[in-house]
């Protein structure tokens, strides 16, 4: 979790930021992960009270932990497993938000190797729900960030089951541009809002 | 998570089980724990295609990790986090659901030990953002399984910050006792879908 510069906010911002880009002031130029402008930006959401949205912890398999004296629970052994659903989901005016965000220095394409098949059907079973779904992917050379309905990463899964690229012009066709701002940094809301709610 | 028996899934069943308690089928009968039942419910849900509901993978800090050669990454050292949120989040018909279970031995009321601050502070969050929020209360010694709404939780646990026990009559009062079945064991989608949606 970022800590989020409370001191800076100020009290009137607006959820609805100015969408021009400000590219001087993005995360990128401060030196900040992707990832970390997106838990920013939902520490920001949650200090506002705009939204709910946590990123889940990785799932890890534990095989053996050591339990010393006089000292706290110590894993010792212990496995990255692959994660069966997306990384980041919570509630947005009481309706369910769930999305994954990748990254690419690619300028024509978001290598799809970058999602796995049960993430897919993970999606595909929000969706089913009516629950509101979506990727975020970061062209970082590009410094553009688009937001892509689950739907039409489905299928365009479908089509190959994710041996493909897919390229930025189908992002640009089926997606949406996020101007990133100042704060908060990656305000995919403001999309959501006038796209998907 | 727990592996559903399909074979024995009937297709015929409905999401409205019969109430009435079947304590001679009931999971505890089946050595099973409450967290496996939820497990298994949520499995239910999830392959009926009721609701996409999952547990969230548990937090942890991890310090070392050791990338050995032709073998997958492996983690010497890491510690258990304490959790920010509740275990459990998901959609069922669009709504964000969020809840955390919790069992006991006792017979007259739950331990407030077994829930922290920041848990109730996400709660009180949730709540705020109109997200379907409760706690699932096991008693064990009883064979009673109640939903208190997130709510309930939260006046309660504002008297003397978590300090008193919950007893089992202000959790009868305000709470929905879920009737344990055979499948799905712990069907709180139904005591959702009449006092909650």
């Amino acid at each position: 979790m970022v800590n989020y510069p409370h001191g800076l906010i100020r009290k009137s911002t607006p959820l609805r930021s100015n969408k021009s880009k400000r590219k001087t002031v993005d995360f990128a130029n401060r030196g900040m992960s992707f990832e970390a402008a997106i838990n920013a930006t939902n520490a920001y959401y949650l200090s506002r009270k705009i939204a709910v949205i946590h990123k889940k912890p990785t799932p890890i398999q534990i095989v053996k932990v050591d339990y010393p004296k006089r000292s706290r629970a110590k894993i010792v052994e212990a496995y990255f497993r692959q994660a069966s659903t997306t990384d980041y989901s919570g509630v947005y005016k009481g309706r369910y938000i769930d999305f994954e965000a990748k990254e690419t220095q690619q300028k024509t394409a978001m290598p799809m190797k970058n999602f796995h098949q049960h993430q897919i059907t993970h999606m595909a079973n929000v969706v089913e729900q009516d629950g509101i779904c979506f990727v975020l992917l970061h062209f970082s050379t590009l410094k553009e960030t688009y937001l892509l309905p689950a739907k039409l990463l489905i299928d365009f899964y479908q089509v190959d089951l994710g041996a493909k690229s897919m390229p930025l012009d189908y992002i640009k066709k089926n997606g949406f541009e996020i101007g990133l701002g100042a704060y908060p940094q990656v305000p995919y809301l403001e999309v959501v809002d006038d796209h998907l709610f």
